[in-house]
């Protein structure tokens, strides 16, 4: 019964046996390695982007802040969430990769940016007025931090509204192909198709042990790029261990399959909660997150009962049918037999 | 023939199995898995150091801009070697890193910074003139840059100095198993009984995937390091990869075993190298990197022999006679039959 | 008819006297001069501070960053009002000068950071999270940025919630002498005695050219500031003209003198303004700002009648009747003459 | 007998005039002043630059460290002179300002950044090695900081050297009318025409009381400088006091007028010293500043006859006729009697 994060399961076998033969002899390091050239090319290909620049890094904050400093100059703003990973979750990360620019909360339905509250956003930022930080580029995440989703025609409008004010477009896609298989969409479809710059392309969460690409579409600002990862100490000398991971995560459509199996969980689970009395759901869950609540009771029964997740608030003490609300998080890895023990636990005490 | 670096060979078999099995199963995430908490206890055991605040990070370049901006100011000095990786082969970290100190290069022999050099540099800093940059803290590097060690007794005389004009000592300690089975002290007389109060404890080359220890032997700034290495985005989600690889090494000695292996390699090369007509050493070879230089002929022999390694000039043009350098590293997996193949191409052709 | 700012209007000719005065002559540079020893020991005396470490810089936003940056570290954020100066009209000063901390804007009545409201920011951010950006200082406006005041009351409140949670306590002060003023208080008990830490203690908008003191209470990052002011340009070789122009501004209450010149011509206006039909203002004016509203077309006719102010919105389109806001700030060298004949051709329209 | 800096002295009267003439009335804030638009088009007319970018700072540090965050990244080298301002007086401006940029000291003969080592220096760099900082812009001090000048053709060279790597070339010119005057050349020559792309145009130092103007001579980035100048709080509300002292400073060449009095000075007071026995000159000094050495005693004698300046080493202590070097900068307003004077105890000594 484990659903605390998608980054406290294991990594896939196939992934690990990558690793394994990637050790085998001597190689080139710093990404020199031929294994990076055909990631690289694979990377393109799924994304139909033969020019893209495609780099890896270890975690989804460097792969984040490193792309965004790209984009952004010290004195913008970067246009985020208000629950968003940047904002939240990276103790000023971006600040820091970018010499100080302003991360600029932007509000909308859903956990997601909202279309009107973005072009308020950009609409207050007077580029004559020398007194103000200035526009930079907008981040969205893909799934959200709450399990929503952008659909195709919200990045786009959100991406046309930002390319209209010259600025560019980041995904924070830690959960990509979760977003992806849910939407039913290409890559492409969903990026720079849709006016997406920029990509964070996790892989760590679903199946890998640590590696996310960095993508640029377009290629102008790679070198610059190349010097950030190296500066920011997120260039890796023995980089073969970076490329095997992805390399494994890509083949054979690995990567989708681990996001279908942990949507399929989440799915699963939300239908199991949505009938269960007593249980709500804070958001409509559109991947492998869910955000419910239930009352204090039962929470201590399923933490009794060895269930592994974060109650958001205290359930030591308070009346006992007071709802406190939760995330539950689906790894590729999702066990059903957890998820229907879990639920009747649940199902139990609100019984 | 695989004398290129440390960083283009494979890792240690057990560093690997090791992987394999923190793999199974959940675990905490961030460094709050159970396993982090036994690497730490034993690298304080390791270093005698019951207090030490120990952190892992998965590259060298991280180690010691963390470590270095946890004990220096924006307007400080980082006094370095003229050579030190830190100065010229790290694109700048310890600037981005510490929000603008400067590098101060510190001449010395051997690649080493010299006492008395050193002496000078703090010397030459007036902490009563506001407009100088200020005295930071020194870091040294062991095994250097050209394959050197500093004496227990150098090591103390810099942090003495540098402890007296109110400076840390950091360690580069990239290659630091290979210092200490060179030096046959304990880890403890290498470091804090010299005075030196941080250490980038390097595992990546001598036989890891990919991780470092950041030690800090006064946890004051325990807190200020974590929040640094957060916000540098090297705070790993799935961090019981870095902790399985750590205590891998750890165990058994294994780390020491392998700097040995490659000691022996190193040594080895050397003293074939020294009984070859046209050989020369730039430095002595202390531990387990070369800087030999021959002539241009033999670098072209070997290579099209098959070696690997980075001739530190051109060796497709120029007199064949003329002695060109180069640097040669051995590895733990250093293949005895390839030394001896490499000397007797090398022989032969300066027969 | 001047109503822009407090930045358009001339320095009083005291000030120009002692700047001819100081010009005589050689002296020591970069604030070693004479004057400079008269300046700090007289704020002492001022604000009750004996061991205040004092500083001269040419702009608000200079001593505002510089302050803050001495009281925050990089990963921290720095609580302010929504409609704050460093906030808005900055242009991300305080996140260049303390090397990317966040700014955090707080909300509360009367474009004040509200008591509630700073508790629950305050407890938003859990120490115990790494990933999030920590507590830091938090810096209030006196007179904020809306014309309005903080009673000594509510600075105590926000201070003691500051420095209950570790933060410190900055006070904006372009406007001090206003405050001060208006407060009837005394320095002392408009800052350190209610908790303030350090003070930006205007002087440019009231009557000087261009000179601004940093104070702090406690004396024990004094050396940390002057080595960000030298680091940030701000250190002034020729000092004397600073020096100078404060002198003269504490000469004989001179400050105070000025101060009550622009709020008396502010009330003044106020009281007129409310006596019109039409006309609102936005907030109740404690100094020598206004916020009121009147037709478009009252706008129009005074703008036409040669009154120099920002309306903030566009008077030139739009239906006559509709209201517009606008700022009015009057300095010391309002004219009252210029007041009554506004008032009248405001008047005028109205009727 | 003042010999101490330039920026000891007074200001001249005709600056200080036209900040009373300034004074009056009410004018736009912010370098939006008329008077502003006659200062660039004044400036943009002496140095032949129609479309240049022409901001006035306050002091001479902030007009280097904003040009040169202008033209540098911060993973990039500024190139400058081994006893350069910018290196050794500015605290880390630089630093600071690009965000972490490193400087990197060039050697040279006379004080100078020399063409060989420049050319050395560049070449040093490989644009295709991940690892290194990159090349950035070299920056030239003229006057030096030694009192002499690069020639037109050294200008030349080293900014040919620059461009041809993609290097822009910055002029620190604290002391720039002592060099033209000296050189007898027009700005243009000096300048662009010598390839020059930036200029910080000193005024300080030679009459006014604190004023730079920072020059771009291609305005593409003139929107990034006025970005930087606001951010780091160089923007001056007042600003009307800045273009007042650069308008008088220009008007009827008093700027030129006033560098062949500090020249006159400086040459006649190095004629004097040469012939005095026992005095030497440490560089040949080209403008108005002077680098001798004299017996200890000597210097007793002149600093107890009220001479004011800075021996560079301790005069208390140690044999008397040690030579013990100074140095000795005559300011516009240096006093001919003073000279002679000093010349006249130094002689005394001597006997």
């Amino acid at each position: 019964m484990q659903f605390r994060s998608d980054n406290t399961g294991p990594a896939h076998p196939k992934v690990l046996e990558a690793i394994l033969a990637a050790n085998a002899g001597y190689t080139a390091p710093y990404g020199d390695e031929t294994a990076m050239e055909a990631v690289r090319a694979r990377l393109r290909e799924i994304f139909e982007a033969p020019e893209a620049a495609v780099y890896l890094v270890a975690t989804g904050t460097a792969a984040n802040a490193l792309l965004l400093s790209t984009m952004t100059q010290p004195w913008q703003r970067v246009f985020c969430g208000t629950l968003s990973h940047v904002l939240i979750d990276e103790c000023g990360a971006v600040e820091h990769a970018t010499g100080g620019a302003r991360l600029e909360p932007v509000a909308g339905p859903d956990a997601k940016i909202g279309i009107a509250e973005f072009e308020a956003a950009l609409a207050a930022v007077d580029p004559a007025d020398i007194h103000m930080t200035q526009r930079g580029p907008v981040t969205i995440t893909q799934v959200t931090e709450r399990g929503t989703l952008y659909t195709l025609d919200e990045i786009r409008a959100i991406a046309n509204l930002a390319h209209a004010h010259g600025s560019g477009v980041h995904m924070d896609g830690a959960r990509f192909a979760n977003a992806l298989v849910a939407l039913g969409c290409t890559p492409a479809e969903m990026t720079w198709k849709a006016g997406v710059d920029a990509v964070s392309f996790g892989a760590t969460k679903n199946g890998c042990l640590g590696v996310e690409a960095a993508i640029l579409f377009n290629p102008a600002k790679a070198r610059e790029f190349e010097l950030r990862r190296k500066r920011a100490a997120h260039l890796f000398s023995k980089h073969r261990y970076l490329s095997a991971q992805m390399a494994a995560y890509l083949q054979d459509d690995l990567w989708l399959d681990l996001a279908r199996q942990s949507n399929a969980a989440g799915q699963g689970l939300a239908r199991g909660l949505r009938q269960i009395p007593g249980v709500t759901l804070d958001y409509d869950p559109a991947a492998n997150m869910l955000f419910p609540r239930w009352p204090r009771v039962a929470h201590r029964r399923l933490l009794d009962a060895g269930a592994a997740y974060y109650p958001w608030g205290d359930v030591a003490t308070g009346p006992d049918d007071e709802a406190v609300p939760t995330r539950l998080v689906c790894d590729w890895s999702a066990d059903e037999g957890a998820t229907t023990r879990f639920l009747d636990t649940l199902r139990a005490t609100a019984a």
